[in-house]
Parts: structure tokens; C-alpha cells; sequence
């Protein structure tokens, strides 16, 4: 398998490239707007072929690059089923697998950071990796205060869920605020001091309840426009609309 | 590939046990003799067959569980060529990759820790995974102030060796103080508070001279013991010889 893990530092969101290296059929997991002129390079770069965009989940703090990358390349866009927007293709789904090439995404329901959340595994050769979106972060989780967020809910999706893998594999997240880049489950399981075996539920809806996090910059326009696959709406700040004007993205 | 990533507390050790799973032969990358057992009931349990120990390099925090696998396996010594003890049946080296099973274990001289270290690559399928022994550590690197400890080499070992393989290759260290499990060279490059790239030679230099380390517990008996592959020196303080007498490996 080839893959590149990929940041964009406006929202420090992780882009993922995952690709067959046999069939070079790629897909790229929570894609951004902002930075899709650098996925499709480096996809031609490496020879590749785009057959999907995957988001975990609709964003908040970002537009994902799903429209605009489907509109350049012919590509499908998978979203959550749960809440599958209408723009979109392939719902993904606990239990049935996404394959592309010789790769086998495993979707694993998750949620509470928002109702519809997935995680995504898929086995590298030797360990899973398991892209975690905004349900777990390396020593930390995605929040719980806006959207359909529910702690307690959230606080199950790790536990009983993404803990439950083994202590190997790989926790490639959908955002870090502090330079790093990956965790395992047994790190996770041993350090994350939110949600760590060593906290219970209730010590945990505290730390949520209390985070007193600022609104988010982006959510007004993010969450309209996750919700047409990454269309501008009407109401995107100047400073944000160089992507929107580009792509010509606009309502 | 079977992959497990094992620990040691009490010398905070990481063991590698790493397998071809069509063949089963299998390799332990440092083991510790102290957890011999668990690691023989490991192999067992995966039905694997030992071929190898690897060592990074002759220890000074533990004693080996080299010779002692070798005794219960008939499993071979692999050791770093410069310093290679007599007891040991393979010089590892640079440019000269160990095979078993489809797994190809690549050599990487990286001195400065011990002037004899090596760190080994192994490819997993999709990204490489360094195992880095004291060189580079998470957030960290090895100690330069005993054995043939040298800052400034250490400096080029990871900044010339190390940080120029590819920024998804997974560091797995040799040890880990604070629970962390696995990091990624990206990660270090951009976080490693004594080497990360913002960090001069000169800044590393003093960083190490300023440590102020207390005097390892076990080097007295360690170092002797690790030239023997792992037998027990006579100097063997009553409180770690433990193992010593489980294996009737004293002198």
C-alpha cells in the first residue's frame, strides 16, 4: 500500500492518501478545500487514480474537498450513511467494507463527537491502522459541545470500539494541534488523559463539560457546506473564500 | 508480517518480536533477560520459530536475553559488527540486510549513544518501521555520557541517517519512560525537543552536557554481562539475580 499522511494548517486537519500500489487505485480520507491542488499533485506524482474521497464525518472547522476533487477527477464520494447528504455517492457503513485495489476500509460506526462519526481501519501488512477522525486524538478527543455531540455516547465509541483493537495498531487522527502525527491504541489506552483506561465516564463528561472551548471560526458556513460535499454557501468570510472563488465552488 | 510490541518496566525496555507469518520464523529485536518467559510463551502461543536475537547495542540498563534464547531455542546472535562480542554468532552491518522468512531487516549504523549502534529498518507493507534502540528515542535520544557515548556523533547519526528516511516512517524505540509507544520521523523532525530540525549541533551538545543523570543502576554488572551475550557477571547486586538463578546463567 502507498500512503502519505498530509496536513493542512489553517484547520491542522490530517489528509490521508491511501493507494494500492499494484492497481494504483488511491483514495484520500477527510481531504480539505483549501488544499486540494496539493492532493491532486502529488496523486500524479505518484501515478495514481482517484476512485474515492472518505470523510469521517461532516466538519465543522473546515470544507472538505470531496465536491471539488469528484468535479476534477471523476471520483466517488463515500460519506457516513447515518447522515449521508445527497450530493454524495457511496454511504459507508459499520459492516461493509470499502475496497479499492488490493485495500480493505473497514468502517467502524463511532460516534459522539457528532451522531454520525466513523472511524476507518485498514490493515498496512503487518498492524491495523485506524484513521480516527475527530472521535479520538492522540492524547485527546474531537469535542462534544456543538453539532449532535453527546460525551457519554463518545465516551463508548472509544472504549468499547476503538480500545478494543489491538494494542499495535496504528491511531492516525484527523487533527493535531501540536506536531504530532501518530499514537498506537496501547499509547492511547495508557496516556490519553481524557479518555485513558484510567478514567471512568463520569470523570470524563467533567472534562468535556468544563473544556469552555471558543465558537468555532468556521461552523456557520463548514457545516451548510459539508452538507452539499463542499459547496461555498452564501455566507463564507472574505478571508476564507480563495478556494470558493477558485474551484468556483460558489452557491 | 506478526508484529509485538513488548515491555519491560522495570529498565523500561522495548522487545521487537517480529515474524514472516507464511513461515513463522520469527526475530526478538532486544530482548531483556528478564522477561524471557513471556517472551518463549509468546512464540509459542503464535507458533513461531526464534531464529534471531537482534541487539541494537551492548546495553548498559539490562541484561540481554540473548544468550539464555539461544540456550532454550537454538535461535542465533545477532550483534552490531564494531563491538561484536565473541559469544555472538552473526556481526550485524550496514549495507549487509538479515533475512528470514520474506521479512529483510536493514542495518543503519547510528553511533553516539554507544560508539557500536545500530538501528534496523524493516518495511511492513506500506511504510517503513525504524526500530531505533537509544539513538532516537520519543521526544528523546539515549544518554552520551558513558560507555563510548558522543554527543556530536550522535547529532549526525540522527540528523543524517535517521531524519533522511521518508516523515511516515514509524520510530519504535528502545525504550520509553512516559508510556509512549511509537512516533514517526515526521514527528521527531518536528517535535523532538533536543534534535527536532530547530535544534543546532551546538544547542544538542549542551542540552547533553547539562542532563546531570544519576549513575545507571545496572551498568556494573551489565556492560560485563552484555559482552557475554547476557550472563551474569559475579558482581550481580541479590536484588536482580533473579533471572540470573532461573537460568543458571552465572559465571
Amino acid at each position: 500500500m502507498i500512503f502519505r499522511q498530509l496536513f493542512e494548517p489553517d484547520s491542522s486537519t490530517y489528509t490521508y492518501l491511501l493507494a494500492c500500489a499494484e492497481t494504483g487505485t488511491a483514495a484520500l480520507i477527510d481531504p480539505v478545500i483549501d488544499t486540494v491542488e496539493r492532493d491532486l499533485e502529488m496523486i500524479q506524482q505518484l501515478q495514481l487514480k482517484l476512485a474515492y474521497t472518505i470523510d469521517t464525518h461532516l466538519h465543522a472547522d473546515h470544507l472538505t474537498g470531496a465536491r471539488v476533487l469528484r468535479d476534477k477527477t471523476g471520483c466517488q464520494v463515500a460519506f457516513p450513511e447515518v447522515e449521508k447528504p445527497e450530493c454524495a455517492d457511496i454511504p459507508m457503513k459499520e459492516g461493509v467494507p470499502l475496497q479499492f485495489g488490493s485495500i480493505i476500509l473497514d468502517p467502524l460506526f463511532t460516534p459522539g463527537h457528532t451522531s454520525h462519526h466513523f472511524a476507518y481501519r485498514v490493515d498496512n501488512g503487518t498492524q491495523y491502522m485506524v484513521f480516527t477522525g475527530d472521535a479520538l486524538l492522540i492524547e485527546g478527543c474531537g469535542r462534544t459541545d456543538f453539532q449532535s455531540g453527546d460525551s457519554a455516547i463518545l465516551y463508548r465509541s472509544i472504549r468499547e470500539k476503538l480500545f478494543t483493537l489491538a494494542d499495535e495498531t496504528l491511531v492516525y487522527p484527523g487533527h493535531d494541534y501540536n506536531g504530532r502525527h501518530v499514537s498506537s491504541i496501547g499509547q492511547e489506552k495508557e496516556r490519553n488523559p481524557r479518555l485513558g483506561m484510567a478514567k471512568t465516564e463520569a470523570e470524563f463528561i467533567t472534562i468535556m463539560k468544563n473544556l469552555d472551548l471558543p465558537y468555532p471560526r468556521k461552523i456557520d458556513f463548514a457545516v451548510p457546506g459539508n452538507e452539499q460535499c463542499g459547496r461555498c454557501p452564501k455566507n463564507v468570510p472574505a478571508e476564507f473564500q480563495g478556494p470558493c472563488v477558485r474551484f468556483d465552488q460558489g452557491e
